[in-house]
């Protein structure tokens, strides 16, 4: 068994055996790019890891040994040797990327006598013991476990009593007095002794990164990108390069194009006389790219080329780290780049116009998260004019975000909870914030570039982030910002535009997004390409007109009951349903059938002549009921009642399953005058309009009998008008799938109501879910969440069977969540429904999906 | 079309075409017994009736027209004629018994002219005109929706003015004023004429009876007896006889075997100088049948012999209903008897012994209902003999209840909702009070024999009845029964034993039923012939010892969580559930699994090596909390917790649909010890008695994930111990069944659990549903209660799905309450369903309708 690949075997195919990384630094070595030598330990290996009680074993151990002497040869430098020492990095690489997320260990190799050689080499020995003592608390601290906190409070300590405030102040003896410490600290902590054989140290080393596959925030990382727990990481050994041999070294991460825009333009940081770390954590505030053909004009121009030749060779935007090592450029790590939404839209459709990608290529680049980012609402510019910025930082994720200021990731995701909107606030946010970065509106750092650790995450996942905001001063102890002479609070609200990098105090409204034109352009190519129809859910003329904008060919469902919420309206369907008195009841309906009708006019209107499907009433009745005491009084005053009595009506219809209760199609059979109000302000809105193309849809049929009788009456009122109805039903009960056949000889139509299917299917409630999907998903007993993506072998059976048992020209469509979601709706084509329909929001989403082929 | 059949064509095996009664009519007339002539309108004119906007139509009336012609040339008679009419009675009947349920005219074809023929033919005035004014009240009530007591109200009026106390005492001139009475009130009433045509009686009469179909008491008891609405019920015209003409006339209903008992004894009684109606109505109490022998010995001796040949010829116990005119006997009807529980499975035995039917037959004359009844409790006669009854009467249906007292079939109806049991007292009673005696414990009529309604329905019903209190003075008005001088009024608790005809004061204990000889046989024969296996759903010692007595043939379902409820247990797993220390929480889940194991020992011990199933915890925790504010302080002391701190986690732990929720392996998975102490309190008890058979059971899979994660960790459990278990799984969601043959492959067996199943298949929840299922049966949406009898067409064909998916020897079965339905246990052993689980008291139910094949 062979688990280990020398930079020279690989290449970028082998992705799924070698992580991304190491495919690339194969691949880039395969075709001359200057990569430090080293090899790659599979990915087959840390899953045997797992499979071997988590103990590097001995044949492993022998295949490293070999490898390391290999790389000894290659590139004539020795491990612990005294002259010219191996150093190297082991990094973490998994086949999809997980930034930030697992271990890494950089100077490995150094040991009292390696050091010396080191100072020796490079004429610095203050670098050297600074490596040193790096390494021995990045080991002590990723290998051994013992806290970062000992470790810095060793050298404040020795800052303290030096008198000296920078770290770049300590000299070379100070440093190897700390290393003393270190060594000692580490022994007392874990009761072992600090490896000084590298050999022992890698081995150490490798096993932390395979370790790290599994810590908590690489398994909620994983969670969150649907990546599988079970494909683990590889781990690189390379050669280590110095960028921080002085002012001729220096480190950097270039873009090929502009992360954030998606501009054809070269893009990047670097920090002289660093490690690569340093810019990726943000530490540091670094420059931009450009600077660099100031100081290095040579570098510079080799980096343009590389730019240049990477992005062709593997036909996509590269995020690419670089090291300079004494005026020598090396490549550390090439792969595709992560991107705003925006950018994501630009860059796949100017490379169209490049001729590098197909259109098809393109929509397969833009992600859904892409576009639902895209179609976030920004911060209306109006009211942005009339305030000044309290700050300004870098625009590290675009689209606006208000919240109340919180300083921890714990605070973000507490107040996620009670569903409050938050501002996480950090120097710099490292990978532990990641869910407390997910909880928040937005994120502001205080140190940080445009590729800091913050900003590439925020961009991933679509949170506006303003970085490096080196105005404000952040102190965390007493839950305060300061900005000159402002101070704001923890729970004091501001506002970001992750696009400008402005922060303002208070709120500033949002508006809705607008299509740019590379998104237009995407979205024509998808309409090219799909069959599926794309309908949306709406049901107010607001959302019906947006949803025409985004390209929705018609509304595939409009929830009746939405129309029942409205101040003046919500007090007519109490008294429908609370009244005892069938004349008092009867009026309200009637009430109820007028301002459905004029709602019903209005859409049909701006919808002219494209399909509207009308659902009938589906929740139970008791959603409509006031909770509180004060909304119970007023109720009881105008209907003439105690508030007891109110009371006692709102028990009498409390249900104990209420998703499995009087609702839908059972409440249309039970209460006929309801049906008759709803269906009559449905068709003489139509009569009245003249509109074509109406569908009337009837809800939660698990019975043939219950769509008969109720589609009987139905024509029975349509009667009365001159108009053309089509009378089709929600699939929605495993039952109505079972039977849909039968259902079918009677319906014009069905629409899979998927969010009830997937609730029936699993026997999951989802408001109840959210006590065990989490850790169903973290235990990776579910390896998706059924109600984001379909469930293909159980759901997804259930509608192939009601597929396969009705005409080939039956209209299908989904109109459940699933709708929306890019992976769902392509099943959903694979498996023959004819049309999708979802929030307004989600129609480019869907378009784009379904012209993904 | 002919839609009319006499008499002499029709047979039995036309009870489709011409009802029950009709069909008996023609076939006792073929083989000879005296039945007065006459012809019958098959089901199919009254389905048509309803075809044809529920009018006769032309064509049906010509029809009538002749068969009338063809009856009086048959009989000699003439309608209307004034020397000797033809007078008939218009009866319904439905190919399956409806007793009472609908419309009946006698004495049709009087007016002022018969009536006179009919006075000199039978030489009494009195006789005839009584009859005709019988004969317009029930014709003006029924056919001309008159109410009845406008006209009792005017015999009240001529009696209070003659100072006359009985109807016995009008003479005929005084019945001559009545009628005349009678014809205007009719006309003031209706604002039209009586009908002095007897066609155009005849017509009308008829009408009414297939409206009666359609009557709100009709559609009660066919829903209640689960017959079709669809079928439509015959009318039978037949010459009139009759059995008041004097004290050589009479009228009498009798049975061939005892209907209370079962034994093979004449049965039956009389009255003299009667109409049928005065028998069954209960308004006279009438002779024991033997009685007749002596006053009539040449007519008993024909009845002795009718007895004999008509039970020979149908093959069954009979009912018949006779008449004597002037000592010439008539039969009337003969129909299959109703008959107690007891009596029917003596008389299904019996009548193997006698060779009359074979033992498959005989399974299928004894109904699940009536096994039910058998098993119902009876009085514990120890206390019994302590107490002396109140009263007695006659022993009209058997078993014991107890409950208060009410007067109205309406007041029973509302205590039924309120889980009040009731004992209903009445006079006697009729059609009207059918829901009424439903929702009572028992009934006590005080007229009434043991045919009248009440004993006839409360037999069929199973509930327990005593007809003929004489000593009861009911005083409806102010809600008070005087017996002698004691005074009981309504809500006061009674009992009534069905069985001896008692009445006692207050609570009599009841006790389990004992298994007689003749049901002991029954089982049998049920055992020699089924190839299903029958289990039991239990919990406890005693309910196990009791299943097993039954016949069952070991545990299919044994609910864990059942043990949780004592009052010492029930604080641990509270604790267990609410603390949030981990300590406390182990140390509870200890005394979980100690008290579990204490039981598991016990039960296995009754079982000797009978197989268990023992399903893993199910239900939500929140099921187990405490609600009062009462319990919840006391567990907030005990828990060193204060009550609002309870009251916060019980609010966390709360659920808007808790059946979809946190249950079943959901809970098995999110909380790994409760798996642990549940198993290891199942396999230690094992280990200590050595129990083979065990099978542990998983609840509510719907994830092959769930299965398999589960099973290795139960697995790892049972391997501390030296035991062999089987582990299976529930199939109770619709994705279970949808991947059941990937569980398949991991799993020992699996058990469906039709409840949830059914739940999740029709998106019913079975807590909610009374709020439109009584609708959805009146309305015929849905024939069956899918959670009574299992639902073929959708969750049957979900089941027929998995059963064709997994090897054929694959072991499974059905416990949910299907399990003890005989109409679904047929099904299940159609499609290979192995085995079903029911509760101790259907084992009998399942063991038999298995047999039934």
């Amino acid at each position: 068994m062979n688990y280990i690949t020398s930079f020279e075997q690989g290449n970028k195919n082998m992705t799924e055996l070698l992580g991304g990384k190491g495919a690339n630094l194969a691949e880039m070595q395969r075709i001359g790019i200057p990569v430090p030598d080293g090899f790659t330990l599979s990915t087959k290996a840390c899953i045997d890891f797992y499979n071997k009680d988590e103990k590097i074993w001995e044949a492993l151990q022998e295949e490293i040994e070999k490898n390391i002497i290999d790389l000894e040869e290659k590139t004539g430098k020795k491990f612990g040797d005294e002259k010219n020492p191996l150093l190297v990095s082991v990094r973490s690489g998994a086949s999809i990327s997980m930034p930030g997320m697992m271990d890494t260990i950089l100077n490995l190799g150094l040991n009292f006598e390696s050091v010396e050689a080191l100072a020796k080499k490079s004429g610095n020995s203050r670098f050297a013991y600074d490596s040193f003592r790096r390494f021995i608390q990045m080991y002590g601290n990723v290998v051994m476990g013992v806290e970062h906190n000992i470790f810095e409070n060793e050298i404040s300590r020795l800052k303290t009593h030096t008198k000296k405030t920078n770290d770049t102040e300590i000299t070379a003896d100070e440093w190897k007095e700390i290393i003393n410490e270190y060594i000692i600290i580490i022994e007392k902590n874990t009761g072992k002794k600090f490896p000084l054989d590298p050999k022992k140290q890698l081995l150490g080393a490798i096993e932390a990164v395979f370790k790290s596959w599994n810590a908590d925030r690489a398994i909620f990382y994983r969670n969150l990108n649907k990546i599988s727990h079970d494909i683990g990481t590889a781990v690189n050994i390379q050669m280590m390069v110095f960028g921080n041999l002085g002012d001729t070294s220096g480190t950097g991460v270039c873009f090929t194009r502009n992360p954030s825009t998606g501009e054809n333009v070269f893009y990047g940081e670097f920090l002289l006389n660093a490690q690569g770390e340093d810019v990726v954590a943000g530490i540091r505030t670094p420059n931009p790219i450009l600077e660099l053909e100031k100081i290095m004009p040579i570098i510079y121009k080799e980096l343009c080329e590389l730019r240049e030749n990477l992005e062709n060779h593997f036909g996509d935007m590269q995020d690419i780290e670089f090291t300079i090592e004494n005026e020598k450029l090396f490549v550390l790590q090439t792969r595709s780049g992560k991107r705003s939404a925006a950018a994501s839209v630009r860059i796949a459709t100017e490379m169209v116009a490049e001729n590098k990608i197909t259109k098809i290529q393109a929509l397969h680049r833009v992600t859904d998260a892409d576009i639902e980012t895209l179609l976030h609402p920004k911060l209306d510019e109006k009211e942005k004019m009339k305030k000044i910025p309290l700050a300004k930082g870098l625009p590290a994720s675009p689209g606006g975000a208000t919240g109340k200021i919180v300083f921890t990731a714990n605070d973000a995701v507490e107040a996620k909870k009670r569903e409050e909107p938050v501002i996480l606030v950090r120097h710099e946010t490292s990978p532990e914030d990641i869910s407390g970065m997910h909880s928040s509106e937005g994120i502001i750092t205080a140190c940080g570039g445009m590729t800091s650790h913050a900003a590439v995450v925020a961009r991933g996942m679509g949170r506006p982030c303003v970085s490096g905001v080196s105005e404000i001063k952040i102190d965390e102890q007493r839950g305060l910002i300061m900005i000159d002479d402002l101070v704001l609070k923890s729970g004091d609200v501001i506002t970001i535009d992750g696009s400008s990098g402005e922060v303002f105090e208070g709120k500033i409204s949002k508006i809705p997004p607008q299509i740019d034109a590379a998104f237009q352009q995407l979205l024509e190519w998808a309409t090219e390409t799909k069959t599926l129809g794309v309908r949306t859910n709406a049901d107010t003329p607001k959302d019906v007109a947006r949803a025409l904008e985004f390209g929705a060919e018609g509304i595939g469902l409009c929830r009746t009951e939405h129309m029942f919420f409205e101040k003046d309206r919500i007090v007519e369907v109490r008294k429908m349903i609370l009244s005892e008195d069938s004349e008092i009841s009867e009026k309200a309906l009637q009430e109820i059938e007028k301002f459905q009708k004029e709602d019903f006019i209005e859409i049909y209107k701006i919808l002219e002549d494209r399909p509207i499907c009308i659902r009938l009433l589906d929740p139970p009745l008791h959603e409509f009921l006031p909770q509180s005491d004060y909304e119970i009084e007023e109720l009881a005053e105008m209907m003439n009642k105690t508030p007891l009595h109110i009371r006692e009506r709102i028990e009498y219809l409390h249900e104990v399953n209420p998703m499995m209760g009087h609702r839908g199609c059972r409440l249309l059979l039970t209460i006929p005058n309801l049906l008759e109000a709803q269906v009559s302000a449905i068709v003489s809105a139509g009569a009245e309009t003249q509109k074509k193309n109406i569908e009337i849809m009837i809800p939660l049929v698990s019975h043939v009998s219950e769509f008969i009788i109720l589609k009987s009456r139905i024509e029975n009122i349509v009667k009365k008008y001159n108009i053309q109805c089509r009378i089709g039903t929600m699939i929605e009960t495993p039952r109505a799938c079972i039977i849909a056949n039968e259902i079918a000889k009677h319906a014009d139509f069905f629409s899979f109501g998927t969010n009830d299917l997937t609730q029936m299917t699993f026997g999951f409630s989802r408001d109840d879910i959210g006590k065990f999907l989490p850790e169903y998903l973290k235990q990776e007993i579910f390896e998706i969440d059924p109600f984001q993506e379909i469930d293909k072998n159980g759901v997804g059976e259930l509608m192939k069977n009601v597929l396969s048992h009705i005409p080939e020209n039956f209209k299908t469509s989904v109109c459940g969540e699933h709708g929306g979601n890019g992976k769902s709706i392509t099943f959903f084509d694979e498996i023959g429904i004819k049309i999708v329909s979802c929030s307004p929001f989600r129609v480019p989403i869907a378009i784009v999906a379904a012209g993904r082929k």
